[in-house]
């Protein structure tokens, strides 16, 4: 996906509030608005999302010299996640289609996000994603795709959302490797969130190599590229990834909730959407 | 008002949203948000922010070549706030204390904000803002005021709340000058839509000579400053008027609803708050 005009405050926006998470000392914070505006004019069109956002979390990093701000933030989305994981299990076991239903957990994970300005309630977000109607739904091809397929490629977003991509894990029962970040950007999972979410049993852990806010795959490791490239089947979590693998011909499954207004209209569909939607399917 | 952080992203949404208003040319509308952006780093905290957004929505003019991007938007406003006109009127004959009625409703008028980026619907506002508390009431010091003065400085902010605020001065029925400014900027009124809301039988209408979104004292003629600083009672409408007045000792009465966080925080108050603040009360 390019980037669009709206995108442009949106960043400046952005920017402040990780200065902010960053730092207390105003002149920093006001130096990481100055560099990012600076930065603006600079950002073609043509490039994705996430290409702009690692430079400008990197430009948040350096200015402030703290280069994991979000990591209070992560901890406190993990421990939540977790609390709620049991609700989230016994959910899916009492439903008539599990799977369906821990694919709705999956995306109802995927509103923690600390990137663009909003709040959100997960636990209020289960409730209404467990039951909530899908703007796409390509489960009949996922469902196809996953009884063909060996190993599951399962590219994860956000800290805390991984214990939500937990309970799909678990679900699909499938062997799968559950990929994160290889460096802290906003509040996207590494290793380490993974392995506080509990995903280290069943599953092979490992890092895209990225250090952008998407899987921008110029910025991935040779390794990661290899294992995209032979996947039989990858399911992608969340806008960063969306917004940077959506031009893909690859065998994936988008699982998102659409919160940005510019991804929704990329998408043709209202804001708040939940999605499942197959990347080879027509818009 | 000084200029906070988190002006500096609205500044650039304002100007995106401004630059859409005047040209569908998606070049133009880069070209606004790119001299924008370079324009952020050189803005002073000190500065008030209708002195930085003269120089953005000047910036939108001159690169658009749309002198008034508003026009249509500024009409439609009047016509709109012209038939809830009598029902204003018989909102403020019903009351029990018919001026405070219609202080009320140039405070509803005050909704009316195509600046910074909000949906608004004037008549759901007319019925709410016509029972809902005040943050701040300095009312008996402003009907004291009010008693006492011979001409009031009433200074106006918006088209089509200039509707709203004729029926707060036939409420009134003083010797009143009401004030717009000199040139467009966003939908701010200006002569034109003063005369439109009909506010031209008993009221004398001035310009204060400013083409910024404010009563930006250093760019009013000198005609309005001499008028303001005889003036034994002066009404200053809305946000704009606010944030570049607020450090003023003369006899200013804000009325306001605070709509921008940053307003609303300045004034240690709620978003959203209906606000009517002597200027020399402590805040």
């Amino acid at each position: 996906m390019k980037t669009y005009l709206d995108c442009l405050p949106c960043f400046l926006d952005q920017a402040l509030r990780a200065a902010r998470m960053a730092t207390n000392d105003q002149i920093k914070i006001k130096a990481v608005l100055d560099a990012v505006s600076m930065m603006l004019p600079t950002i073609s069109l043509e490039s994705t999302p996430p290409e702009t956002g690692r430079l400008i979390y990197q430009k948040v990093h350096e200015i402030t010299k703290n280069q994991d701000p979000y990591r209070e933030v992560k901890d406190r989305s993990t421990r939540e996640a977790l609390s709620l994981y049991p609700h989230m299990k016994s959910l899916v076991e009492k439903s008539d289609d599990g799977l369906l239903m821990a694919i709705r957990m999956a995306i109802a994970g995927n509103v923690i996000d600390f990137g663009p300005n909003r709040a959100f309630d997960m636990k209020e977000e289960i409730e209404t994603t467990r039951s909530k109607a899908f703007a796409v739904c390509d489960y009949e091809q996922f469902k196809t795709a996953l009884a063909q397929s060996g190993r599951i490629l399962y590219i994860g977003d956000n800290a805390g959302e991984c214990v939500f991509d937990r309970v799909l894990l678990e679900t699909m029962n499938k062997p799968a490797t559950y990929v994160v970040r290889e460096k802290p950007v906003i509040n996207d999972a590494t290793l380490e969130d993974a392995q506080q979410a509990g995903i280290n049993s069943a599953v092979e852990l490992m890092s895209s190599g990225t250090d952008a806010p998407g899987t921008l795959l110029e910025t991935c490791s040779d390794r990661f590229i290899r294992r995209y490239h032979e996947a039989e089947l990858i399911i992608s979590k969340g806008q960063g990834n969306y917004e940077a693998l959506s031009n893909q011909h690859q065998n994936i499954f988008f699982l998102l909730k659409a919160k940005c207004p510019v991804i929704a209209e990329h998408m043709g569909l209202p804001v708040g959407s939940i999605i499942l939607r197959a990347a080879n399917a027509p818009l």
